[in-house]
């Protein structure tokens, strides 16, 4: 490919080593705690991976394994047990929870100030007003990735394809703090070619592999893609391989988006700790 | 001109007849209370054209008139106390507030649920994660202006100038929800032109006089102006009236979308009202 890789592996180091050394400075331990509910073993892996980050740059994490046969009430327990107490600056429940739980009583439960994926209203009604809130790891990945390759956000089309809650949405939000111009197309958006073309910067967050096509992209233009759907041999990214002849900018897939994801929840953490233990 | 007009006099009027026979149906009288702060000339003529519309439509109104050396405290505690007033359904505190008083504060206080302008950071992320949430009168105004006059919403390109909490950014929000392809621009926006040009739908809502121009709206666009720039000579819209021969629908101002937003906020109110007492 011809555009220059926005490399996940290479920018999420830079990120955990500057966390590494403001951490060292701080008078405490930043403190992050997962909660997993049974065996689903992405969850496992992708707690895992945070895990990793989070002794990398010095920050303590544990790991509140839950069986799949906990009920609503059990997981609700164990979060307000993590909001009370005070040593715990982050609090990040792994979706999906086993068929059965509902997910949205027990974010909704969690401490916004301890809320470190930015899910509860009061965070992401907080990022739309523009005041101080956590925002989650995966959009916040994104402008760190592009800022790192000196791409220019300010005054440039941002154009997201897809609008969940945990990327699309904040993604429009974290942009347009950035003084882009931002469009918000999704699976209803009328001849989404021609909106794509549109942007000098493109986020795939559609969770559709491969619906970006090179003949949807400008020349020149940095395409993040975010898309993971399993396939038969592999995993595939809502961006096709052959937008890299095309694009100026791409993130790879694997070791682009996805490493970014897992420095910025930790990044997070570390942010959540200073201001939570600030105020006490 | 040769657009359409999108009638706020028709419309809130229509609104307000159909608040009114559900109105009479309910076993209670909704009720709203507004805070108003100093001798504004411009609060005191919104408040009365809100009470007005309230009581047109069966809704108990009441307004709290605290001299505008009132301090911070004493406005809080006016918005504790109608918290706590289980007979009060909304709360409007009319901004802004004489120079010296915070209004954050006051606006973080008021009870999610009583929050008729949709403003408090729980209104604003239920609005953006799709759950049941208060939203602002303004831009919910404008999709009833749309719908009355059979403008199609889902599907189609809109484009909102102007971020405002209030305005813009809701409406962003709202016309997602309706599954349409949503660009956010604004002062910072290249070439706005070329943006304003791919709305099917445009709102202007930069508070800049006469900022859309004729060559800026594409032929038979939808135009919805939210502006109100006091002139020397009266008040003028974001929306050049040159505009008129080429959109296929316009907003008159005034006339248009300021009416609309005196009768949804009424009809917010009602909202509240039904939600909040069915809970209890």
């Amino acid at each position: 490919m011809t555009a220059i890789r926005l490399d996940g592996k290479v920018v999420s180091a830079a990120v955990a080593e500057r966390l590494r050394e403001r951490v060292a400075t701080l008078p405490f331990a930043p403190k992050l705690v997962f909660v997993r509910v049974g065996e689903d073993p992405a969850s496992a892996y992708y707690v895992r991976s945070k895990e990793r980050m989070a002794k990398r740059v010095g920050v303590v994490s544990e790991t509140h394994v839950l069986p799949d046969t906990a009920s609503q009430a059990e997981v609700e327990a164990v979060v307000r047990g993590l909001n009370d107490d005070d040593e715990v600056d982050g609090i990040l429940v792994q979706l999906p929870l086993p068929e059965g739980l509902d997910p949205q009583p027990v974010l909704d439960l969690i401490d916004p100030d301890k809320d470190v994926d930015g899910l509860h209203p009061v965070n992401v009604g907080r990022l739309w007003t523009g005041r101080p809130a956590l925002a989650p790891a995966t959009p916040r990945g994104l402008l760190a990735l592009l800022d790192h390759y000196g791409v220019e956000i300010e005054g440039r089309h941002v154009v997201i394809v897809g609008r969940s809650n945990l990327v699309g949405r904040p993604a429009a939000a974290l942009f347009q703090h950035r003084n882009a111009t931002v469009t918000m197309a999704h699976s209803r958006t009328r001849d989404l070619a021609a909106v794509t073309r549109q942007g000098d910067i493109v986020v795939a967050a559609a969770g559709r592999a491969r619906v970006i096509t090179a003949d949807m992209v400008a020349p020149g233009a940095a395409v993040l893609d975010v898309g993971m759907t399993r396939e038969a041999d592999g995993i595939a990214g809502d961006v096709d391989p052959a937008v890299g002849e095309v694009a100026g900018y791409l993130t790879p897939m694997p070791g682009g988006t996805g490493l970014m994801t897992v420095a910025m929840v930790i990044d997070t953490t570390v942010e959540a700790a200073v201001r939570r233990r600030a105020r006490r």
